[in-house]
């Protein structure tokens, strides 16, 4: 972690221990400059990745305030770091239905940018929170990229393994929304009746070089699943 | 528009032009600063709003690279554009339901951090891609900020308004959605049978200074609506 991402991190550690809300001030450059012993320009990089994580927000000429919502178990859309880090008060179990390592479809493989006859990975998994189905989530992972997996692996977070067991660095992500309606399958395996609302989202995961590893689908529960989404200006 | 404002949208303009795809290497900085004729920390600049826009990826000691998704007719959630920006090649148009001046309830007062006695305007419509029904909107505008709407106004896009009429620059916000079934008031508007799957969306938008000026909740047509996101490493 660089210096600058370390001092977002104690920064962001502080609103939550402060309970700070929405609108709070933060104290004034000079002093974060001083408490954390460092230049301007590193505050500044700590500042605007904060911004860019939706944790503070700058007005020119008047200062940085915290940006906090006030809603409670919502699950953040843009998250590229997996579910357990927006519920954490919550109990998240997954049940793999299916790993093994086979061809691509013409879909997958062009997802992935990979070939036919190249291998993948592919993992079937119900997730649960606090016992309840969550999502139906299948997922195609380019296996010249993610080398291993096994069951063990893919019970638990997958990408936190990718992180520090395979040492990758995961980049930017496409996501693809609709909202359907559950067929039989998926109804079985979220204990709903078919033809039930789904939100159905497809997901190209890239490395930080830009190549796509994992491509998902997801079917969320809709009785258990609320989004949450941070719009910044500049977009 | 600032000077680096203006060169990302010249790249963005060239990277559409030139139909580019993802994955293609944008020319060094050097060449860059030399075509545009600015120094590096601007043009630096211009390439950081892209990369926070999802229009480039920037790879260390590799190169700027851009970023283009394939599938057309996606509507941008995070888009603080409104839809018009997205989905250009369609056909967009809104039916004004009810345009009024009233007192908020708690929930709106909650949301646009006001008071019970203060002023919103109430504004229903359902919106049309094409002729079908896209979505049915109510929004709960802060009459303090946002001091004057008509119902020309708001047939047309509000937040064009906003910016162009009132002069108010729009900033971060906060999204919240659902999935779940339409009621009988919702399937009326959207001309689908009560009990179909809709996507239902709370936002609420601030001004740059951190003001929230517009709650807004939209119901969308399942049929008609699909989205697209966009997330970025560092998120």
């Amino acid at each position: 972690m660089l210096k600058y991402q370390q001092i977002a991190a104690e920064l962001e550690t502080y609103i939550e221990e402060k309970a700070l809300q929405q609108g709070d001030k933060l104290p004034i450059l000079e002093t974060l400059m001083a408490q954390f012993e460092v230049s301007k320009s590193t505050i500044t990089k700590s500042l605007d990745l904060l911004e860019k994580k939706g944790v503070v927000f700058q007005v020119r000429g008047s200062g940085i305030f915290v940006r906090r919502h006030k809603r409670k178990g919502y699950i953040s859309l843009l998250s590229n770091q997996g579910f357990k880090s927006d519920l954490e008060d919550y109990q998240l179990t997954s049940k793999v239905i299916e790993l093994d390592v086979r061809k691509p479809t013409i879909e997958v493989a062009d997802n992935l940018n990979i070939g036919l006859g190249d291998d993948i990975y592919y993992v079937a998994r119900v997730r649960y929170i606090n016992g309840q189905t969550l999502c139906y989530e299948e997922s195609y992972y380019n296996k010249a990229l993610i080398t291993y997996l096994n069951k063990e692996i893919v019970s638990e977070s997958i990408f936190h393994y990718i992180r520090d067991g395979l040492g990758l660095k995961v980049g930017f992500s496409d996501m693809f929304l609709h909202v359907d309606q559950l067929n039989e399958e998926e109804a079985n395996y979220l204990h709903l009746r078919p033809g039930a609302p789904k939100l159905y989202v497809e997901t190209i995961f890239h490395l930080t070089n830009g190549q796509p590893f994992d491509f998902s689908k997801v079917t969320y529960n809709y009785e258990q699943s609320q989004f949450f989404l941070q719009a910044n200006s500049s977009m």
